[in-house]
Protein backbone atom coordinates (compact mmCIF):
# COMPACT_ATOMS: atom_id res chain seq x y z
CA UNK A 1 0.00 0.00 0.00
CA UNK A 2 2.92 2.31 0.41
CA UNK A 3 4.87 1.37 -3.48
CA UNK A 4 2.26 3.94 -5.27
CA UNK A 5 0.71 0.98 -6.85
CA UNK A 6 -1.80 0.29 -4.08
CA UNK A 7 -5.25 -0.39 -5.82
CA UNK A 8 -6.93 -0.46 -2.48
CA UNK A 9 -6.77 3.52 -2.77
CA UNK A 10 -8.99 6.63 -1.66
CA UNK A 11 -12.25 5.72 -1.22
CA UNK A 12 -13.00 1.89 -1.44
CA UNK A 13 -16.20 2.95 0.38
CA UNK A 14 -18.84 1.02 0.73
CA UNK A 15 -18.52 -2.56 -1.69
CA UNK A 16 -16.75 -3.81 1.64
CA UNK A 17 -19.74 -2.96 3.85
CA UNK A 18 -20.38 -6.32 4.06
CA UNK A 19 -17.51 -6.34 6.86
CA UNK A 20 -20.41 -4.18 8.88
CA UNK A 21 -21.89 -8.35 9.71
CA UNK A 22 -23.91 -7.97 12.82
CA UNK A 23 -23.10 -11.42 15.08
CA UNK A 24 -25.61 -13.15 12.73
CA UNK A 25 -23.61 -12.79 9.75
CA UNK A 26 -26.00 -10.43 8.11
CA UNK A 27 -25.04 -6.75 7.55
CA UNK A 28 -26.83 -4.14 9.32
CA UNK A 29 -29.94 -2.69 7.63
CA UNK A 30 -27.89 0.65 7.74
CA UNK A 31 -25.25 -0.44 5.80
CA UNK A 32 -27.56 -2.08 3.01
CA UNK A 33 -28.98 1.22 2.54
CA UNK A 34 -25.46 2.79 2.23
CA UNK A 35 -24.50 -0.06 -0.36
CA UNK A 36 -27.57 0.93 -2.37
CA UNK A 37 -26.80 4.43 -1.78
CA UNK A 38 -23.55 4.10 -3.45
CA UNK A 39 -24.53 2.09 -6.37
CA UNK A 40 -27.53 4.43 -7.18
CA UNK A 41 -24.83 7.35 -7.06
CA UNK A 42 -22.49 5.27 -9.20
CA UNK A 43 -24.95 5.10 -12.45
CA UNK A 44 -27.03 8.01 -11.67
CA UNK A 45 -24.76 10.78 -11.09
CA UNK A 46 -25.71 13.00 -8.28
CA UNK A 47 -27.61 15.70 -10.46
CA UNK A 48 -29.56 12.48 -12.12
CA UNK A 49 -30.19 10.62 -8.89
CA UNK A 50 -33.83 10.29 -6.93
CA UNK A 51 -34.55 8.73 -3.56
CA UNK A 52 -36.88 6.23 -6.17
CA UNK A 53 -33.38 4.87 -8.00
CA UNK A 54 -32.05 4.41 -4.31
CA UNK A 55 -35.32 2.03 -3.79
CA UNK A 56 -34.62 0.48 -6.95
CA UNK A 57 -31.06 -0.59 -5.17
CA UNK A 58 -32.26 -1.78 -2.15
CA UNK A 59 -33.44 -5.39 -2.01
CA UNK A 60 -34.85 -5.29 1.39
CA UNK A 61 -38.46 -3.43 2.23
CA UNK A 62 -37.99 -0.31 -0.08
CA UNK A 63 -40.33 1.45 3.29
CA UNK A 64 -37.74 0.79 5.82
CA UNK A 65 -35.56 3.22 2.95
CA UNK A 66 -38.81 5.92 3.07
CA UNK A 67 -39.11 5.46 7.09
CA UNK A 68 -35.69 6.21 7.44
CA UNK A 69 -34.83 8.97 5.14
CA UNK A 70 -36.63 12.02 3.79
CA UNK A 71 -34.33 12.69 0.28
CA UNK A 72 -32.23 12.49 -1.47
CA UNK A 73 -29.82 14.50 0.71
CA UNK A 74 -30.18 12.61 3.72
CA UNK A 75 -29.48 9.45 2.23
CA UNK A 76 -26.15 11.14 0.82
CA UNK A 77 -25.07 12.57 3.82
CA UNK A 78 -25.36 9.20 5.45
CA UNK A 79 -23.29 8.11 3.00
CA UNK A 80 -21.12 10.66 3.30
CA UNK A 81 -20.47 9.85 6.55
CA UNK A 82 -20.15 5.84 6.25
CA UNK A 83 -17.61 6.60 3.64
CA UNK A 84 -15.49 9.26 5.19
CA UNK A 85 -15.53 6.38 8.56
CA UNK A 86 -14.19 3.99 5.58
CA UNK A 87 -11.62 6.00 4.44
CA UNK A 88 -10.54 7.32 7.59
CA UNK A 89 -9.87 3.55 9.01
CA UNK A 90 -8.23 2.99 6.03
CA UNK A 91 -5.45 5.61 6.74
CA UNK A 92 -5.63 4.75 10.07
CA UNK A 93 -4.22 1.12 8.94
CA UNK A 94 -2.11 2.80 6.99
CA UNK A 95 -0.46 4.83 9.52
CA UNK A 96 -0.22 1.56 12.45
CA UNK A 97 1.53 -0.61 9.64
CA UNK A 98 3.97 2.60 8.87
CA UNK A 99 7.45 2.25 10.72
CA UNK A 100 8.02 5.80 10.97
CA UNK A 101 6.58 9.18 10.11
CA UNK A 102 8.18 9.29 6.72
CA UNK A 103 6.82 6.39 6.01
CA UNK A 104 3.24 7.40 7.34
CA UNK A 105 3.39 10.46 4.77
CA UNK A 106 4.30 8.22 1.62
CA UNK A 107 1.71 5.75 2.81
CA UNK A 108 -1.08 8.59 3.01
CA UNK A 109 0.64 9.89 -0.51
CA UNK A 110 -0.15 7.02 -1.80
CA UNK A 111 -3.37 5.91 -0.68
CA UNK A 112 -5.13 9.46 -2.42
CA UNK A 113 -2.90 9.07 -5.49
CA UNK A 114 -2.19 5.23 -6.49
CA UNK A 115 -0.37 5.25 -9.43
CA UNK A 116 -2.88 2.49 -10.92
CA UNK A 117 -6.40 2.63 -9.60
CA UNK A 118 -8.46 -0.24 -10.19
CA UNK A 119 -12.03 0.68 -12.01
CA UNK A 120 -13.95 -0.11 -8.64
CA UNK A 121 -11.40 2.99 -6.62
CA UNK A 122 -11.65 4.88 -9.95
CA UNK A 123 -15.47 5.30 -9.24
CA UNK A 124 -15.60 6.02 -5.88
CA UNK A 125 -13.57 8.79 -6.10
CA UNK A 126 -15.62 10.03 -8.90
CA UNK A 127 -18.51 9.59 -6.73
CA UNK A 128 -16.54 11.49 -3.83
CA UNK A 129 -15.65 14.36 -6.46
CA UNK A 130 -19.66 14.76 -7.30
CA UNK A 131 -20.53 15.09 -3.74
CA UNK A 132 -17.72 17.35 -2.99
CA UNK A 133 -19.21 19.96 -5.66
CA UNK A 134 -22.33 19.82 -3.94
CA UNK A 135 -20.71 20.81 -0.64
CA UNK A 136 -20.72 24.23 -1.91
CA UNK A 137 -24.72 24.59 -1.40
CA UNK A 138 -25.29 21.69 1.12
CA UNK A 139 -24.21 22.21 4.64
CA UNK A 140 -24.63 18.61 5.42
CA UNK A 141 -22.29 17.75 2.93
CA UNK A 142 -19.68 20.32 4.17
CA UNK A 143 -19.87 19.00 7.66
CA UNK A 144 -19.27 15.62 6.55
CA UNK A 145 -16.31 17.04 4.24
CA UNK A 146 -14.76 19.32 7.13
CA UNK A 147 -14.78 16.44 9.01
CA UNK A 148 -12.92 13.93 6.67
CA UNK A 149 -10.41 17.36 5.69
CA UNK A 150 -9.51 17.99 9.21
CA UNK A 151 -9.24 14.30 9.90
CA UNK A 152 -6.38 13.95 7.37
CA UNK A 153 -4.98 17.34 7.79
CA UNK A 154 -4.14 16.41 12.02
CA UNK A 155 -3.00 13.27 10.72
CA UNK A 156 -0.45 14.71 8.14
CA UNK A 157 0.26 17.35 10.80
CA UNK A 158 1.05 15.00 13.59
CA UNK A 159 3.16 13.16 11.45
CA UNK A 160 5.29 16.12 9.82
CA UNK A 161 5.53 17.19 13.89
CA UNK A 162 6.64 13.15 14.83
CA UNK A 163 9.66 13.94 12.18
CA UNK A 164 10.56 17.56 13.69
CA UNK A 165 10.09 15.80 17.49
CA UNK A 166 12.75 12.57 16.08
CA UNK A 167 14.67 15.40 14.10
CA UNK A 168 14.20 13.48 10.52
CA UNK A 169 12.75 17.14 9.72
CA UNK A 170 14.72 20.13 10.21
CA UNK A 171 13.17 22.06 13.39
CA UNK A 172 12.14 25.00 10.94
CA UNK A 173 9.35 23.47 9.38
CA UNK A 174 5.97 24.52 10.58
CA UNK A 175 3.87 21.37 10.36
CA UNK A 176 0.26 22.96 10.34
CA UNK A 177 1.54 24.38 6.95
CA UNK A 178 3.25 21.75 5.89
CA UNK A 179 0.37 19.04 6.97
CA UNK A 180 -2.08 21.43 4.88
CA UNK A 181 -0.28 22.00 2.01
CA UNK A 182 0.32 18.00 1.20
CA UNK A 183 -3.47 17.64 2.09
CA UNK A 184 -4.62 20.41 -0.91
CA UNK A 185 -1.90 19.21 -2.99
CA UNK A 186 -3.37 15.90 -2.85
CA UNK A 187 -7.28 16.80 -2.84
CA UNK A 188 -6.65 18.49 -6.05
CA UNK A 189 -4.56 16.13 -7.86
CA UNK A 190 -7.17 14.06 -7.07
CA UNK A 191 -9.68 15.95 -8.55
CA UNK A 192 -7.58 16.81 -11.52
CA UNK A 193 -7.05 13.42 -12.24
CA UNK A 194 -10.56 12.68 -12.75
CA UNK A 195 -11.73 15.86 -14.41
CA UNK A 196 -8.78 16.66 -16.90
CA UNK A 197 -6.60 14.81 -19.56
CA UNK A 198 -3.29 15.51 -18.47
CA UNK A 199 -1.74 13.38 -15.39
CA UNK A 200 -1.05 15.70 -12.58
CA UNK A 201 -0.72 12.66 -10.28
CA UNK A 202 2.49 11.35 -11.18
CA UNK A 203 4.24 14.97 -10.90
CA UNK A 204 2.67 15.44 -7.61
CA UNK A 205 3.61 12.30 -6.32
CA UNK A 206 7.04 12.48 -7.14
CA UNK A 207 7.11 16.34 -5.81
CA UNK A 208 5.69 15.09 -2.37
CA UNK A 209 8.22 12.21 -1.74
CA UNK A 210 11.01 13.98 -3.36
CA UNK A 211 10.01 17.22 -1.05
CA UNK A 212 10.04 14.43 1.96
CA UNK A 213 13.56 12.79 0.60
CA UNK A 214 14.73 16.45 0.78
CA UNK A 215 13.52 17.18 4.21
CA UNK A 216 15.13 13.83 5.71
CA UNK A 217 17.98 14.03 4.04
CA UNK A 218 20.14 13.16 7.24
CA UNK A 219 19.42 10.27 9.47
CA UNK A 220 18.91 11.06 13.12
CA UNK A 221 20.63 7.67 13.89
CA UNK A 222 23.56 8.25 11.66
CA UNK A 223 23.43 5.91 9.07
CA UNK A 224 23.16 5.86 5.89
CA UNK A 225 19.61 7.33 5.31
CA UNK A 226 16.79 5.48 4.37
CA UNK B 1 -4.00 41.97 -7.61
CA UNK B 2 -0.94 40.36 -6.29
CA UNK B 3 -0.76 41.12 -2.77
CA UNK B 4 -3.29 38.03 -1.49
CA UNK B 5 -5.97 40.65 -1.64
CA UNK B 6 -7.25 41.10 -5.11
CA UNK B 7 -10.90 41.06 -5.36
CA UNK B 8 -10.35 40.41 -8.83
CA UNK B 9 -9.42 36.84 -7.95
CA UNK B 10 -10.15 33.61 -9.98
CA UNK B 11 -13.17 32.95 -12.20
CA UNK B 12 -14.43 36.76 -12.45
CA UNK B 13 -15.42 34.70 -15.35
CA UNK B 14 -19.26 36.58 -16.78
CA UNK B 15 -20.35 39.83 -15.49
CA UNK B 16 -17.72 42.30 -17.46
CA UNK B 17 -18.89 40.13 -20.21
CA UNK B 18 -20.36 42.92 -21.56
CA UNK B 19 -16.53 44.12 -22.00
CA UNK B 20 -16.95 42.13 -25.50
CA UNK B 21 -19.10 44.93 -27.25
CA UNK B 22 -19.22 45.32 -31.22
CA UNK B 23 -18.87 47.92 -33.03
CA UNK B 24 -22.27 49.29 -32.34
CA UNK B 25 -21.44 49.22 -28.47
CA UNK B 26 -23.97 46.26 -27.78
CA UNK B 27 -22.20 42.82 -26.74
CA UNK B 28 -23.01 40.29 -29.03
CA UNK B 29 -25.94 37.60 -28.67
CA UNK B 30 -23.25 34.73 -27.56
CA UNK B 31 -22.17 37.10 -24.95
CA UNK B 32 -25.50 37.51 -23.96
CA UNK B 33 -26.15 34.00 -24.03
CA UNK B 34 -23.33 33.19 -22.43
CA UNK B 35 -24.44 35.66 -18.95
CA UNK B 36 -27.46 34.17 -19.10
CA UNK B 37 -26.30 30.65 -18.79
CA UNK B 38 -23.98 32.02 -15.81
CA UNK B 39 -26.73 33.90 -13.96
CA UNK B 40 -28.98 30.52 -14.43
CA UNK B 41 -26.22 28.35 -13.06
CA UNK B 42 -25.50 30.33 -10.09
CA UNK B 43 -29.35 30.45 -9.27
CA UNK B 44 -29.94 26.78 -10.00
CA UNK B 45 -26.94 25.17 -9.71
CA UNK B 46 -25.77 22.36 -12.23
CA UNK B 47 -28.25 19.72 -10.96
CA UNK B 48 -31.49 21.59 -10.94
CA UNK B 49 -30.28 23.48 -13.98
CA UNK B 50 -32.41 23.61 -17.41
CA UNK B 51 -32.40 25.19 -20.94
CA UNK B 52 -35.59 27.10 -20.04
CA UNK B 53 -34.32 28.02 -16.49
CA UNK B 54 -30.99 30.18 -19.10
CA UNK B 55 -34.15 31.07 -21.48
CA UNK B 56 -35.33 32.90 -18.35
CA UNK B 57 -32.38 34.89 -17.88
CA UNK B 58 -31.85 35.45 -21.70
CA UNK B 59 -33.37 38.78 -22.01
CA UNK B 60 -32.92 38.55 -26.25
CA UNK B 61 -35.16 36.48 -28.41
CA UNK B 62 -35.73 33.14 -26.95
CA UNK B 63 -36.21 31.01 -30.05
CA UNK B 64 -32.64 32.27 -30.60
CA UNK B 65 -30.99 30.43 -27.95
CA UNK B 66 -32.85 27.08 -28.48
CA UNK B 67 -31.92 27.76 -32.19
CA UNK B 68 -28.32 27.40 -31.28
CA UNK B 69 -28.17 24.87 -28.33
CA UNK B 70 -29.51 21.79 -27.72
CA UNK B 71 -28.92 21.21 -24.54
CA UNK B 72 -28.31 22.44 -21.04
CA UNK B 73 -24.56 20.40 -21.42
CA UNK B 74 -24.28 22.64 -24.68
CA UNK B 75 -24.51 25.38 -23.03
CA UNK B 76 -22.35 25.01 -20.02
CA UNK B 77 -19.65 23.80 -22.53
CA UNK B 78 -20.01 27.02 -24.09
CA UNK B 79 -19.96 28.82 -20.73
CA UNK B 80 -16.81 27.54 -19.55
CA UNK B 81 -15.25 27.96 -22.94
CA UNK B 82 -16.03 31.30 -22.38
CA UNK B 83 -15.17 31.92 -18.98
CA UNK B 84 -11.77 29.58 -19.01
CA UNK B 85 -10.86 32.70 -22.15
CA UNK B 86 -11.63 35.26 -19.79
CA UNK B 87 -9.86 33.35 -16.59
CA UNK B 88 -6.56 33.45 -18.61
CA UNK B 89 -6.79 36.59 -20.30
CA UNK B 90 -6.68 37.72 -16.51
CA UNK B 91 -3.52 35.22 -15.98
CA UNK B 92 -2.17 36.47 -18.89
CA UNK B 93 -2.53 40.02 -17.45
CA UNK B 94 -1.03 39.78 -14.19
CA UNK B 95 2.18 38.16 -15.85
CA UNK B 96 2.26 40.97 -17.56
CA UNK B 97 2.11 42.87 -15.12
CA UNK B 98 4.90 40.89 -12.96
CA UNK B 99 8.27 42.37 -13.17
CA UNK B 100 10.02 38.67 -12.97
CA UNK B 101 9.42 35.06 -12.32
CA UNK B 102 9.09 35.09 -8.83
CA UNK B 103 6.56 37.85 -8.92
CA UNK B 104 5.04 36.23 -11.75
CA UNK B 105 4.53 33.06 -9.39
CA UNK B 106 2.99 35.18 -6.32
CA UNK B 107 0.60 36.88 -8.35
CA UNK B 108 -1.05 33.72 -10.14
CA UNK B 109 -0.79 32.49 -6.53
CA UNK B 110 -2.72 35.32 -5.08
CA UNK B 111 -5.35 34.95 -8.57
CA UNK B 112 -6.26 31.62 -7.31
CA UNK B 113 -6.31 32.01 -3.62
CA UNK B 114 -7.24 36.06 -2.96
CA UNK B 115 -7.33 36.22 1.17
CA UNK B 116 -10.04 38.27 0.44
CA UNK B 117 -13.15 37.07 -2.35
CA UNK B 118 -15.72 39.39 -3.14
CA UNK B 119 -19.23 37.21 -3.29
CA UNK B 120 -19.17 38.01 -7.36
CA UNK B 121 -16.27 35.99 -7.67
CA UNK B 122 -16.94 33.38 -4.44
CA UNK B 123 -19.84 32.56 -6.66
CA UNK B 124 -17.93 32.57 -9.69
CA UNK B 125 -15.59 30.16 -8.11
CA UNK B 126 -18.35 28.00 -6.95
CA UNK B 127 -19.74 27.54 -9.73
CA UNK B 128 -16.69 26.53 -11.60
CA UNK B 129 -16.47 24.00 -8.83
CA UNK B 130 -19.61 22.57 -10.06
CA UNK B 131 -19.03 22.04 -13.23
CA UNK B 132 -15.66 20.94 -12.70
CA UNK B 133 -17.31 17.68 -10.66
CA UNK B 134 -19.38 17.34 -14.06
CA UNK B 135 -16.55 16.59 -16.08
CA UNK B 136 -15.96 13.40 -14.45
CA UNK B 137 -18.25 11.43 -16.50
CA UNK B 138 -19.10 15.29 -19.46
CA UNK B 139 -16.28 14.98 -22.41
CA UNK B 140 -16.67 17.99 -23.70
CA UNK B 141 -16.16 19.92 -19.74
CA UNK B 142 -13.10 17.69 -19.18
CA UNK B 143 -11.63 18.90 -22.72
CA UNK B 144 -12.11 22.61 -21.29
CA UNK B 145 -10.55 21.86 -18.22
CA UNK B 146 -7.91 20.00 -19.57
CA UNK B 147 -7.28 23.12 -21.59
CA UNK B 148 -7.44 25.90 -18.91
CA UNK B 149 -5.08 23.58 -16.68
CA UNK B 150 -2.65 22.82 -18.98
CA UNK B 151 -2.61 26.07 -20.12
CA UNK B 152 -2.06 27.39 -16.09
CA UNK B 153 0.50 24.71 -15.60
CA UNK B 154 2.56 25.76 -19.09
CA UNK B 155 2.27 29.22 -17.13
CA UNK B 156 3.23 27.84 -13.61
CA UNK B 157 5.88 25.91 -15.56
CA UNK B 158 7.56 28.45 -17.31
CA UNK B 159 7.81 30.60 -15.17
CA UNK B 160 9.69 28.46 -12.92
CA UNK B 161 12.28 27.76 -15.83
CA UNK B 162 12.66 31.41 -16.03
CA UNK B 163 13.36 31.67 -12.41
CA UNK B 164 15.82 28.68 -12.99
CA UNK B 165 17.61 30.33 -16.27
CA UNK B 166 17.89 33.69 -14.68
CA UNK B 167 19.59 31.97 -11.65
CA UNK B 168 16.67 33.04 -8.99
CA UNK B 169 16.29 29.70 -8.60
CA UNK B 170 18.68 26.77 -8.00
CA UNK B 171 19.53 24.41 -11.41
CA UNK B 172 17.94 21.06 -9.50
CA UNK B 173 14.57 22.97 -9.40
CA UNK B 174 12.59 20.68 -11.98
CA UNK B 175 10.03 23.15 -13.87
CA UNK B 176 7.50 20.60 -14.71
CA UNK B 177 7.19 19.07 -11.06
CA UNK B 178 7.19 22.31 -9.58
CA UNK B 179 4.28 23.89 -11.68
CA UNK B 180 2.69 20.69 -11.58
CA UNK B 181 2.59 20.74 -7.33
CA UNK B 182 1.82 24.23 -7.21
CA UNK B 183 -1.50 23.61 -9.99
CA UNK B 184 -2.41 21.06 -7.69
CA UNK B 185 -1.82 23.02 -4.26
CA UNK B 186 -3.92 25.97 -5.50
CA UNK B 187 -7.02 23.59 -7.42
CA UNK B 188 -6.92 21.81 -3.70
CA UNK B 189 -7.32 24.61 -1.85
CA UNK B 190 -9.72 26.24 -4.27
CA UNK B 191 -11.60 23.24 -4.00
CA UNK B 192 -11.25 23.21 -0.24
CA UNK B 193 -12.13 26.69 0.39
CA UNK B 194 -15.73 26.30 -1.01
CA UNK B 195 -16.76 22.46 0.33
CA UNK B 196 -15.33 22.65 4.05
CA UNK B 197 -15.14 25.15 6.57
CA UNK B 198 -11.41 24.94 7.98
CA UNK B 199 -9.45 27.39 6.37
CA UNK B 200 -6.80 25.75 3.85
CA UNK B 201 -6.44 29.14 1.81
CA UNK B 202 -3.78 30.81 3.93
CA UNK B 203 -1.43 28.05 5.16
CA UNK B 204 -1.48 27.05 1.54
CA UNK B 205 -0.83 30.63 0.25
CA UNK B 206 2.27 30.75 2.99
CA UNK B 207 3.46 27.64 2.11
CA UNK B 208 3.70 28.87 -1.53
CA UNK B 209 5.00 32.31 -1.17
CA UNK B 210 7.60 30.30 1.79
CA UNK B 211 8.48 28.14 -0.75
CA UNK B 212 9.57 30.71 -3.46
CA UNK B 213 11.53 32.57 -0.83
CA UNK B 214 13.28 29.82 0.43
CA UNK B 215 13.59 28.77 -3.58
CA UNK B 216 14.78 32.48 -4.29
CA UNK B 217 17.50 32.83 -0.83
CA UNK B 218 20.35 35.20 -2.99
CA UNK B 219 19.50 37.60 -5.01
CA UNK B 220 21.67 36.91 -9.04
CA UNK B 221 22.40 40.53 -8.74
CA UNK B 222 24.13 40.01 -5.57
CA UNK B 223 21.76 43.22 -3.55
CA UNK B 224 20.27 42.41 0.22
CA UNK B 225 17.33 39.77 -1.83
CA UNK B 226 13.74 41.10 -2.72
Amino acid sequence: MTDGTGGDANGGVADDAVADAGDDGEPDVETLIMEATYRALRTHGYADLSVAHIAEEFEKSKSLLYYHYDSKDDLLAGFLEFAGDRFLAMLAEAERDADDPVGTLRALVDIYLAAELDEEMSEAQRAIIDLRAQAVSEPRFREEFTRIDRSIRERLVSAVADGVDAGVFPLDVDPETAGSSVLSMLTGAMVQRHTAADDAVTPVRSAVHGYLDDLAVEDPEGDDGA
